[in-house]
């Protein structure tokens, strides 16, 4: 199977297919159908089966997707049958509760490293994970492999730390700063922003 | 105009392209074109340009759209050219980072109250807002008329707050909880999910 000329369009659902056949598979679900997952999702049963397609199909005319066979290859075409360690950069609140947010690691993902650049700060805990000095990440990341960051850092100081982050051999960032970062072709950045998600909402209030 | 009959899959592009003009407009550009808006967003051209003709079109053939206008017709599609009162339900440390987020207010949202079911926190503050008791969550929201909401709470109490805030009048519902909630057709729920935006980028990593 190769993957390698998947539209970027079609990647970026396959996540949220995962994630709605996990909760499916908590719920003790064992087989959905492309209508149901798209009901879930608002996307057509068509386009869903599409999607499916590219990577050879995953179900049957007639009896739907197995949910469990479903993830696991979702699962495999995503690079998630392992757990990827990540950095959090930034120790404020929003870098807290990503360092806590127990719901990483049964998805595969684990939060190994929490930098900030403030001196009272640095050397606190949490949980288990020691606050570390950011004029220390670029050996630390590096030495550590860490591929994948998350960036809570205020938007002013954003392009500087993610400038760090790419010489310390980051090739994924999640980012919660306001601005566009601009990173080398090899490296993929994601905002994550609460008011989209909110202005999606407010369209149908009156 | 009517937009009582525009697919909720193009509302939901919407405040992307809303965001990315934003950020363009910050950056002191004054006008784009449906391949830019497209190229940062990952969407095509025709993509944009359907979607926006949904709503009799904002742009002229060889100049492209005017960001401040289209801006300001995006907002006022979306309901926020003005600013929606908003209730933060749980104040951990998720809790504590969006209620002291300063990107909602000139996006058109404002963290009015938080609430928590915990005596230590009840009644302490974080910036000028107090800690409520959970308690009073149904008058408070109801009082205030406020119709959004922000959940942080843990999964196995995610659906009875839920069901308290549906009572309360809430409208829309940004969900950190790790569950789907239960709502009636006229409260609308968007999950936020950071694993997902993870996923979407370890599928091009080695």
């Amino acid at each position: 199977m190769t993957t390698s000329e998947i539209p970027d369009i079609i990647v970026g659902r396959l996540p949220r297919y995962l994630r709605t056949l996990e909760l499916m598979h908590d719920q003790g679900i064992a087989t959905t159908s492309s209508k149901d997952l798209g009901d879930q999702l608002g996307i057509s049963a068509a386009q869903i089966r599409k999607d499916l397609s590219q990577f050879g199909g995953f179900g049957k005319q007639g009896t739907g997707y197995n949910i469990p066979y479903l993830i696991q290859q979702l699962r495999a075409i995503l690079n998630v049958d392992r757990v990827w360690d990540m950095a959090v950069i930034g120790a404020g609140d929003l870098g807290h509760a990503l360092a806590r947010y127990q719901g990483f690691l049964k998805r595969g993902f684990r939060v190994a490293m929490v930098f900030d650049n403030n001196p009272e700060k640095i050397g606190k805990k949490i949980g288990d994970i020691i606050i570390q000095d950011s004029s220390e990440m670029i050996p630390a990341i590096r030495g550590a492999g860490i591929k994948i960051a998350m960036l809570t850092v205020p938007g002013k100081a954003a392009q500087d730390v993610t400038d760090d982050l790419v010489k310390a051999g980051i090739r994924a960032i999640l980012s919660y700063a306001p601005i566009v970062l601009t990173v080398p072709d090899d490296v993929h950045v994601q905002n994550i922003d609460p008011v989209t998600r909110l202005q999606r909402m407010t369209y149908y209030l009156d």
